[in-house]
């Protein structure tokens, strides 16, 4: 147990601050551990459950005498909490995120920024398709990866300080500048879910297929999609809103490269497909190789176990 | 143990049939299995591991006095195997197959069916990213789907026969019209396949991701993409290559909607993109309520038991 920060203040309640909270109490991270949401449900909630040791009616009252202040809501909210929390900031506190998008969050939070206080983005690569306050829970993080992207001039050792949380609370952690950090997520993340969503919404809007017919075969593929876009609608709209360029960018050559393939498909060119289909199979082998996913069959999901 | 067929014949020693040979012995289904291959060092591994009863040069040896004869090689292979078996079936067999695509897979193998055997399609829903036959293994049918396609005037008995023999493999199975069989699965299965291939692509294409970022940072995603591209090439080449027209055509569904997407992301059009994925969120609840797949923390992979 190494207490890291004294006070923690934690804004905004669902899944990944459930699970910070979680996670901080399982490794003693914090002395103290305050939490607050915009609303009251979801602050009783997490009062019911014991979530953290103090739940305030505001974020201007969380944030007061806290050493680490973590914004936990969507994108578009942060401007203005940072707006209300501002003035309360402790001189030398450090203000970090956890949002999936970076170059959105410094212009939302830069501005507001007292001068004592420093922000330095984080980016906790971890979810499931649940949310709220009952959803988090303390591995979460265990050996995923956290995204820690400094402001220009951040102090190193509050940086190194936030990095040692993040690895507390189960985190590999690696940093990152803010526009490549950006660019790396549309193409891991944020073009992929964009993906699965359309995939997901052709399927549901094809009136010759059942419904019963996509829920029952899904596994032949469509399974990894679905389960891709069932994520929050909230923070997805978000990231795509404030990650636009890079996105768009990504989606472009998505485009230019599916267009090819189908040309090759329509021509019978099989040479083109055969050659791409093997190309891409050697990521695959590096993803197993690092350990990030299983080769084990149907996932690693129920009922198969490899005789 | 309830022996549906004397003697059965599997054409290609790959995954399938391993897996079918394996699980036919599970449950007791023939009295003899015979397998062939055309590469020497297959029918040699499947000797060595004592994957069939009888292991047979040349499909025509392998095919003699059986009573289900089940063409486990690519779509492409598949005109040129029925040539060669066509003389050799015995009067009142069944021929069966386990292609993706059903409609080339008729008109490969019709054309040359004597009149005294009957053709029933198959196709089950499972597989791993692995091949070959040291890859199979009893379970991998259990709880998949398996498709049945008739053709047409098939004997009723014959019919239920099959489905009795998938049965007793493990699957679940459904009958299905041939076009709509291929429509069905160019939803679940093929367009889906297509993409992941191309957004694997796109990744290992952008220079300024190195790889190393795309494996560590793939489970935010990208990751299940990765895991429906590292399929067999060959098998997905045959498989667009055949299935054209419901491949493009959905894809054509797919492009028109990315598009608009695409729009209201440029636009700035949160509302539009919100509904997108509200709706989407739907299935995916149908597909975990009819058992098809956990809604565990990180897909029911390693290390993340919910608290």
């Amino acid at each position: 147990m190494t207490v890291i920060y004294n006070k923690i203040a934690l804004i905004g309640l669902g899944l990944i601050a459930g699970s910070m909270a979680h996670a901080t109490r399982r490794a003693g991270l914090a002395t103290q551990i305050v939490g607050t949401a915009r609303s009251a449900e979801t602050r009783q909630i997490a009062k019911d459950i014991n979530l953290c040791d103090q739940i305030t009616e505001t974020a201007a009252e969380a944030v007061k005498d806290a050493d680490l202040v973590v914004l936990c809501v969507p994108i578009g909210a942060m401007e203005a909490v940072m707006k209300d929390i501002a003035p309360h900031l402790k001189p030398g506190a450090v203000v970090s995120d956890v949002g999936s998008v970076k170059r959105a969050v410094f212009e939302a939070v830069m501005p507001q920024l007292p001068e004592n206080v420093t922000f330095i983005g984080g980016h906790p690569m971890a979810g499931t398709e649940h949310s709220g306050p009952r959803s988090g829970f303390a591995e979460l993080f265990d050996d995923r990866w956290c995204l820690i992207v400094p402001s220009e001039g951040a102090d190193a050792d509050a940086v190194q300080r936030l990095t040692d949380f993040w690895g507390g609370l189960g985190s590999k952690c690696a940093q990152m500048e803010m526009d490549h950090h950006d660019l790396v997520c549309a193409v891991v993340s944020h073009t992929p879910h964009l993906i699965a969503y359309t995939m997901v919404g052709v399927a549901d809007d094809l009136a010759r297929v059942t419904e019963s017919e996509v829920v029952n075969f899904s596994a032949a593929g469509f399974r990894d999609f679905t389960r891709i876009a069932a994520s929050d609608p909230t923070m997805w709209r978000d990231v795509f809103l404030s990650n636009k360029d890079a996105t768009l960018e990504i989606l472009g050559r998505f485009t230019e490269e599916l267009f090819a393939l189908q040309r090759a498909i329509r021509q019978g060119d099989g040479d083109h497909l055969h050659d791409y289909f093997t190309r891409t199979r050697a990521i695959r082998r590096g993803i197993i190789e690092a350990g990030q996913d299983t080769d084990a069959p149907n996932f690693g999901r129920a009922s198969a176990p490899k005789s």
